[in-house]
């Protein structure tokens, strides 16, 4: 087991749960992308994260996956599972569960029920009440929790749980929140801080103060070579890679499109056997797949200009 | 098992889940509520439903509770269970699960995802196929789930799906669309209309079409009675009684707040032994108490004056 | 003119804007209900507020119909002034002219687009910029708003702006906020709280430390009667009265509806000559006519019955 | 005067509101803003759009800023006004004084409180009983608006009010959306569709059956070639251009400091004076500053390779 902490850095794809033509679990695909994942330089990996069509699993499929999932990885890399649910004891059992298993971390977003600061504070704290001394991560994406937490929220959680040691920032905009939350004083420990929202942002995030991303993109290898580039210096260079890709990212970024996006390239490229998504949920149409043919084959073009 | 109908009548409570103190499951206390519930005339009882406090319950303990639940019923009346998932293949096993242990029905809240008349439809025909010919309560609360249905979508699901036996209704403003519901012609056929909000309109709703109540309140006998006396035609009798548990309900009503209120009363009058509640909720402190002490002693001077 | 200060305590009736049946202003109208209001003894008027029609009128409009107000009243008692607008340009601009027409003060309710205590406490430094020292009404009443003022949040606007002199309290539940708020060493000095909600729990906000409603209903009468016998210590008085109002009062509490009831007996009873809403909205129907006629005759005999 | 009609195409740029430092209206820079957009070939020009600042201008100003800015157009292209209001009141009005200044059209966004399909159609409805015949674009906006209009909802509208000629789309995702409208038999007729959201899908869109765009972009050069290029079937230079633009388009469109981008922008290339934004609303940092220049200086570059 490889255990999340706040020295975590690069990248942590959000993996997707590949299912066969008629909707069961697809359990090879499973291991190709694990495997894919690995020798592409992947940090970490999450799963169950809140684009893997977890709430679409039934509780004993979610466990099944995990479990196998983490069997493959084999404790090479930290895994952090995402663990929000609508009552603590789901919450407690599941972590317990998949830490047994040999997760590194879990991943826990706010409810949207959740009104000011204050209860913002307290609701990381009662679960920490119940997940004890598990690492986990603080996922902050307002555009789908509507949840919005001010850096002296973050400084409270981090200030009074030990176990938060890293942060999912999923803001947008979010540029001066990294600024912000990096300057002396402002945190009285340091973090990690993984970013997501596709990666779109990722030099400027980089180069306020982030360590990596923890998302998700039809073709991983940009973020890990946007990252390595930055980390390298290269911030010329990196641009350069970020914008080969930005028109597929861009496609990608379409709300409640993006999974599907997502599978068919993957499924393209031979990663999984099948696109298929669980509903609700579906396929892209033809006039879609088309647009995508076209802007891969493009960003092929850009890329090998670039060589 | 008793079935769920398009003829159900009267007042279907919907039970809160027991805990001892120590936040365990209480299968005594739900013993006890449900011979209460019996006694005094319910027509039909609803678990896991939103304010059961269903979500913070773990699969396994939801499945337990359910089928103790139901063995304790033993069929004398339908029950009904809430199946609202955020994915199909939860909904589709919860529903075989509970259906087996001779549930009589089930009720799905659409989620707050759905955005047009036609993605709503869209949803309960999806739902369908998982489900297949369970009868099942369309739940229309517009105040918790912020899905709003026109009488056109709800006439919409009744004529498409034939298993749509009842409607929840707990639109708040809702008055003119009973009155809708039942005009000649909107729908195709008759199903139950029962209605929810704590019965605080239950005279109005019944006078304009309603068949009775699904809801929940500390003192179970004002909907038995209130229904009863308006099926009677005693319209002066049944606001008398309503009335008399006016200052009550409207504390009761008070969102957030309302579970810890209902807990407190059931366990003062012994139904349930403890008014524990799962976090996230708390019990009531103790100027509330001192203030349901001082209506509840209100309200029993008024009742004798009633008499 | 009559200035709002931290002491304002009874009855602040929020006025409707009376319409002729062609939908144009009725001065005559306003009249007669300004001088209703006065003579059963309101401590304050508030016009312009959110359930005034304010957004349905015309700049224009609305200048002369507060310009009228304000001359009937004629410093008699504090007029409030609802100036909450998308920018702070037209809010100085209508503070100005309303305080020069000889308001008392103004209210301002939170935009629906802030998101953390932070930027509610900004955003009413950023207003007093504008308003420079005009006492102003904070507006708490997150079921319109979908803002959440904690009561860290409140105390800080306090402690920053002493032009803040009074707190429209209309969170819901919010008897545990006013306690809170009167406990020594919450706030560093003593403002009004006003309570709204149509006065539907106005015992219970007297007794925890509110100083008065500041709410519109149908009939105002129950509010002075239910403050002054709050004030003479006459608890079991104060809830008799409530009662007897109470099911009308839970029916004109229907959101979206209640304009429309109060409009009708405000005209049944002859204070405006017409229950005429400006659309969108629009006139009971016959049946709520007739719910609503009942509800007077009893409510009446239910009062003669008190003495 | 140059009137809005179902054959609108082309780019209809929305306008910002330029300011003087001090916060005052800046009609210097509002000219030569007018000047570039009609020399580098906007089709049309909307004023008082939701980026425009408009909710920060008193009536007054607002009244005065567009009667000096189609007095600059004089006639030479259609300029649509928004005049989305509270109430039919103030959107009377404003259409009148608009219309009779020289608006070719005006702009009408659904206020947020509409709840299902039919409340969506019947407030158009009643819209166009106060704007009587004026041309106006029906706009779409659901991440700002939160209403989702489906393709049945619009159809409705274009099929009972003629006076509705175009379609501001800026659904996300909207490229299904654009197909199904351009599918025949779907509207009963033909009106202009003009797409939104920063120009990020505008070769997609234009594909699809769109007639080009109306929106915003600091650089709006990109706006004409994109789609100058897809109306002469040049698709992969249409995509070249754009991807140029895109690492800066992707900056503009971060929610919330889009405008400030824009501003930024415009400021630096001696369009408008002044970058200033009245509050709430802030310039940039001095690192997002940075960022921009960064961001601009490589897109000439790659323009320049371009040829």
């Amino acid at each position: 087991m490889s255990r999340l902490t706040e020295d975590a850095r690069g990248v942590y794809v959000i993996a997707a749960t590949p299912f066969q033509e008629d909707g069961t679990l697809d359990f090879d695909s499973t291991d190709r992308m694990v495997d894919t994942y690995l020798e592409k330089g992947a940090a970490g990996l999450t799963v169950l994260g809140m684009m893997g069509e977890a709430t679409k699993l039934t509780p004993d499929e979610a466990r099944r996956f995990v479990q196998h999932f983490l069997t493959r990885v084999d404790g090479r890399i930290p895994v952090v599972v995402g663990v929000s649910s609508p009552g603590f004891a789901q919450m407690q059992e599941l972590t317990k569960t998949v830490m047994g298993d040999g997760a590194g971390g879990v991943m826990i977003a706010p409810p949207s029920t959740l009104k000011t600061d204050d209860q913002i504070v307290n609701y990381y704290n009662q679960a920490v009440e119940f997940i004890g001394d598990t690492p986990f991560v603080l996922q902050d994406f307002p555009l789908v929790t509507n949840i919005h937490m001010s850096v002296s929220v973050i400084a409270r959680i981090i200030r009074s749980l030990p176990s938060c040691v890293c942060l999912k920032h999923e803001d947008w905009p979010g540029l001066e929140k990294i600024s912000t939350l990096r300057e002396q004083g402002v945190l009285d420990r340091r973090i990690s801080i993984l970013c997501g929202n596709g990666g779109l942002f990722l030099p400027e995030e980089m180069a306020r103060g982030a360590d990596g991303a923890m998302t998700g993109f039809c073709c991983p290898e940009m973020m890990f070579d946007v990252v390595r580039e930055m980390e390298a210096g290269n911030t010329e260079r990196a641009y350069d890679v970020l914008n080969a890709y930005l028109p597929l990212m861009r496609y990608e970024q379409q709300p409640g499109l993006g999974l599907a996006v997502r599978k068919y390239v993957m499924a393209k490229r031979g990663v999984i056997a099948s696109d298929t998504l669980r509903q609700p949920g579906a396929r892209l149409g033809v006039t879609a797949r088309a647009e995508i043919d076209q802007l891969l084959r493009r960003q092929g073009e850009r890329l090998a200009e670039l060589g």
